[in-house]
């Protein structure tokens, strides 16, 4: 991880956002030392009294310390202050009671420093499993952290999460109700290790708006799963995926119930949970797989989770290749009812097969074409039912193989 | 595919074995151009009057239309001869319609040239997937077949089928029962789209053992249980993966209910299913995966292949790093029951980790070594119950999506 790989050909092209400024939360990032030499590695957000806090966490087996502390926590209704604490380098995952006392290590410390309860303290760590957490590098810099506090710093804070990221992650929404400015701003993290089965890598999101906590948090499992819970890079699930989104309350709108803002959440959802995609370790396209006419959504999204995984499939995708025999294969494998005289499949706009066969109009030139470009979308219609899903992800190139095969050396 | 790849490093080192003549048993094989040039890519085995034959096949959605015609016929006793026909290069796999026209101008073919029914005539394709198979070329090659035919051609058999693989499959055992040598030869090709789901790609084995059909056919699925739905290359499953197995009764030993020939059956079953692994495409590591103390068996395959298809997992094999903190990431992820507290690893002999976290006495150093080896082994053990599986797997290497990025060009 000490070589600096270079930024994904998908990053978006204008780089990192200009996110606003969420009143009532603060930022600070410092050089701790966890593991990385030379960057930030941990941050902390700071989140006024009044702070609702929702969030949806992986559903492994064998998820990390900080993610039970979190879960423990999370459906806490409190006043007080509250605080989100982040490390990058060493994911405190699989490190028996040493995790747990690294954990509340750090949770104590925050509380001290800012002087909230414990329970009001949320812990992630991202980085190598395994490996104790050498927390006290952490606690350490906690004054310094609060001493650098910033309402300005989420830029910041969105570098100091990074692993294997190639770009940092932001998004923003504004939106007017009843004449005043709700905003929302979120930061993200993930590249490898990525088909969330909850939420993805580690996600935060901050608004001013007002709401409470019991309504928040149906909207955000809701829009997890029509965001984060639709892409995947490698298939492979991490043990630390967490998604926090904290409501401030600062802009004194209510927002319970209301679909401008329900859509402008979900936007900067879709809109982080893509740039993970395109930050997926070695991709050098963005690929859209679309599943209609399945018998119902559950069958739609095993198509296309079997689609969007296939390493046999994503190859062809980093070679051009409109090799639509793969994706058939990929069909018939993965457990969904499908008829294969019934298949249609397209990529982009030219139809490939239609009614379990080659079309008649088929031109491998057009497919081959729309290969070449930096988006691919594949669709699949199984001609059965009103199932539909869409999924999200990316090819598989040497580069994954060169990024992995020798991460921790 | 015109490209030649290298011979695998996990290839058998002593080369293709010397395999048995079975009696009851012709082979020949032909260059008919199906879509290779300078290479025969039609077999034809014929099988003598009285042989039973028992079968799996892949139970893929969309499965090949030569799939579909030996499943309508594998059931069928016949005291007539026999024919297995198998073309390399085209898959004849959603092609529709045309698909299953050109299975029966083959299988026709094949029975007015050997004057045995078309009931009795087996045939598979393997290749790319979703051209229409110039099945003109393979009848025209028939007459040529039949005056080829001879009872040592086995070799030159296992070559016709061949396409990525970079190595041809075959084994042998043979057994005495009552003073008399019972014999079984196999070959089998295999190399990518390898997670087989009732067999794996194309297997054919020979014996002049005398069993029935109906004894046969569930020891066959059987072994194929425990053999070739145990491997795994990639998790993608073909849609053609087909395995017979022929019985020509030519010993006169009649072996039904007979454990040393069921274990010599396994034995020929287990070194193909493992041949194929070692053959599995830009593979440089072949690797077990032993799971033990699960809830149950179903359990334990689950967490074997969670394993065993993590392209992370694969690649830090590659990589020949002892990541095991990408093992319990795995195991998190496979849906098994799951403790993770109660979690053991081993690479080799070498304990990593131990209730839920690394070992005391762990030995980096060791574990690398293991790693090393052209044999990796890594144990898992849930601390659960009594279920227990192992797969067989090799890693994820460049030359992997070298080999598939570009297949079809």
């Amino acid at each position: 991880m000490a070589k600096a790989l270079p930024v994904s050909p998908l990053a978006p092209k204008g780089g990192f956002p200009d996110l606003p400024v969420i009143d009532g939360v603060r930022f600070a990032t410092v050089e701790a030392g966890v593991r990385y030499k030379g960057r930030t590695d941990v941050m902390l957000a700071t989140l006024a009294p009044g702070t609702t806090l929702a969030g949806t966490f992986t559903r492994s087996k064998t998820r990390a310390a900080p993610v039970l502390d979190c879960q423990d926590k999370i459906g806490i209704d409190s006043p007080q202050g509250a605080a989100i604490l982040v490390n990058s380098g060493n994911a405190n995952a699989f490190t028996g009671t040493e995790g747990v006392t690294a954990v509340r290590a750090i949770t104590a410390g925050v509380a001290r420093e800012l002087g909230i309860p414990e329970t009001r303290v949320f812990t992630s760590s991202t980085g190598v499993i395994g490996e104790p957490l050498p927390h006290d590098r952490v606690t350490a810099a906690l004054a310094r952290l609060r001493e650098n506090l910033s309402d300005g710093a989420i830029a910041q804070a969105a570098r100091a999460i990074m692993t294997t990221d190639t770009f940092p992650k932001g998004s923003t929404r504004s939106i007017q109700i009843d004449g005043k400015t709700v905003s929302i701003a979120g930061i993200a993290k993930g590249s490898g290790m990525i088909q969330p089965d909850m939420a993805t890598m580690l996600v935060y999101i901050f608004t001013d708006a007002k709401i409470a906590r019991g309504d928040l948090q149906p909207l955000v499992s809701d829009l997890c799963d029509k965001t984060f819970n639709c892409i995947t890079v490698d298939s492979d699930t991490s043990t630390s995926d967490t998604l926090l989104v904290a409501a401030t309350g600062a802009s004194g709108v209510d927002v319970a119930g209301n679909d401008a803002f329900s859509d402008a959440l979900c936007e900067v959802m879709d809109d982080l949970a893509k740039q993970v995609v395109r930050d997926g370790e070695g991709a050098t396209k963005f690929v859209t797989v679309r599943i209609t006419g399945a018998t119902d959504r559950e069958d739609a999204r095993k198509v296309a989770f079997s689609i969007a995984n296939s390493p046999l499939v994503k190859t062809a995708i980093a070679g051009e290749d409109p090799n639509w025999g793969r994706v058939v294969m990929a069909v018939g494998k993965s457990g969904a009812e499908a008829d294969r005289d019934r298949l249609a499949i397209r990529f982009g706009d030219v139809e490939v097969a239609k009614d379990g066969r080659i079309s008649p109009d088929y031109s491998e030139a057009d497919a081959a074409a729309h290969m070449k470009g930096e988006e691919v979308t594949i669709s699949v219609d199984l001609g059965l039912g009103d199932g539909a899903a869409t999924v999200f992800t990316c090819d598989l190139t040497a580069q994954y193989i060169a990024i992995n095969a020798d991460y921790r050396s």
